[in-house]
């Protein structure tokens, strides 16, 4: 690990931690940026979440079509989202970033600000990394470690027949803003009016609340779309689903259920609860659906009316080719 | 995170491990590849290590020059090297690897095996990570979680005036093959003749037992070259060193002095020893030199023969461009 330079010189963070869950104390960085390793405690009674992600230009973002925020931004909702889905809380950062050598020093600048004032929001530190020069545009990879009760991470693979499916939020937002980019590729949205896709929401609070109220048997974000992700649970669990079209958030108009189908990119959750639970109608301040069942079926099918269709995964190709 | 796929499908692995150490058992992974995120169990009285590490086609190494499998098994050796210098002992791997659209199967079986072999080796678990497709060439990130027993990790700020100044192994050799590549480009090395730079060997049992004996005031592992890493150390401490240039263990001939120096990508470690603890001549197999001392002076000095002059840092700048 090199130590992660920020303008003005290397940051050493030490931190503790009290998380939001009311779970008490669960961690420090007794050592963080400029060392070989970063050294975290995480105290008796917690498991350890780690999950990486890669956001790569032209794959993930595109420089011309996203400010450095968004960027930064983009980059470490990726891996909060996926703590998020264990219903767990986000301790750490980890960021290995490579750079191309003509890169502004204020596009970098943006960067950092973008993914720390998120980092700040749900006080998580910056805790190390790498940097190195790109061959080849900007190469991020962002690490999240987290920490759940022993025994309590929420996996994919807990849904069973009868359970009931949610979802959060509104689903096709993000891929309506990838839509509009691909037709108009010169033109700039305005971030404010598709928050959703430049700054998406990743939904800690929300995950922990599930794993807390002991709600979700089965969770999992929903990053590449619906369809891909609820094939995601269903694989993992051994199950199939029924999923009522109606009954999914999304937006008005012909494309509506197709973007939330297959649009991605939108960090919801999507979770799964054995029909005992009261799962209220907002969690954290985020409207929670019921979109379908857990079935015993031969596969995923979708209810539109009165009609029934298999639903294939279908979801998020990346920004490499157009749509 | 994305499940990190291997051919022929997903790999679900779930480990115990019972480290060389005889710290006795630290750690499980009770939930591999296959979910958002791994979960972790480090039991008490330990804390964590993390790392990560790029390795970039044309920055830290060449299709052309190097094997599939060199550049999975250098891959890894930059996470455990840096477990290494903390006196740490390695846990789990995770991996981000983005791959181009047009690379062929057989180049990743190479990869990976060469990553899993050197795994294998020090009894790591491949834990997770993402892939994805990459905009240019081979891109990896590598993770490695470790952990040492509370407190005890060695840094790089704990060396103090009058302490000895020691390095493993011979500096040097992985350099000599660098420019070596760089002198025939088209000339393909033997890997076995140049094992230091195609197939380095992180000092992880060495790093252990220097914690054990409580030898090992500072530590850091000589990636950067001698003259670089020696300018961490002291800058963390606060201090400075003498060098005498010929109890550094190099190559013969006229620039094995200066490779050993500013060559870099040795992965050995160098370390600090209070001058009273002994140091054997040997850790692990492994040769230990003393080369200095650090001092109270002014500035970091080399001193050859009657002479000395100032050690300015001077290491390792990556493929990119021709030295």
């Amino acid at each position: 690990m090199r130590p992660f330079v920020q303008r003005g010189g290397k940051a050493t963070q030490v931190a503790r931690r009290r998380p939001e869950s009311g779970d008490g104390q669960v961690f420090r960085t007794l050592r963080g940026i400029g060392d070989d390793c970063a050294v975290l405690r995480v105290l008796r009674g917690h498991d350890l979440l780690v999950t990486t992600d890669f956001s790569l230009e032209g794959i993930h973002f595109r420089r011309a079509w996203h400010s450095p925020e968004s960027v930064g931004h983009r980059c470490l909702t990726r891996g909060l989202s996926d703590i998020a889905a264990m219903g767990g809380e986000p301790l750490a950062v980890f960021l290995s970033l490579a750079l191309p050598e003509k890169l502004q020093q204020r596009w970098v600048d943006g960067f950092v600000r973008g993914l720390l004032r998120l980092a700040k929001r749900h006080s998580v530190t910056l805790a190390g990394g790498d940097t190195a020069q790109s061959p080849e545009g900007v190469l991020a990879d962002i690490i999240v470690v987290g920490a759940v009760p022993a025994g309590k991470a929420i996996p994919r693979s807990g849904a069973r027949p009868g359970d009931r499916i949610y979802v959060t939020g509104r689903l096709g937002r993000s891929a309506a803003a990838v839509r509009r980019l691909y037709a108009h590729p010169h033109t700039k949205l305005a971030p404010r009016r598709y928050r959703e896709h430049f700054f998406p929401e990743p939904r800690v609070a929300v995950g922990c609340q599930l794993r807390q109220g002991r709600i979700a048997t089965a969770m999992i974000d929903v990053s590449d779309g619906l369809s891909t992700d609820l094939a995601h649970i269903c694989s993992e669990s051994g199950v199939v689903a029924r999923i009522n079209a109606e009954a999914i958030p999304r937006l008005r108009g012909p494309d509506g259920l197709q973007l939330a189908l297959n649009g991605g990119d939108d960090y919801e959750l999507l979770f799964t609860e054995p029909a005992r639970r009261r799962v209220p109608e907002e969690i954290a301040g985020v409207p929670v659906s019921r979109i379908g069942e857990i079935t015993r079926s031969a596969s995923v099918v979708l209810v539109e009316g009165n009609r029934e269709r298999p639903l294939s995964p279908g979801g998020w190709q990346h920004f490499a080719k157009p749509r």
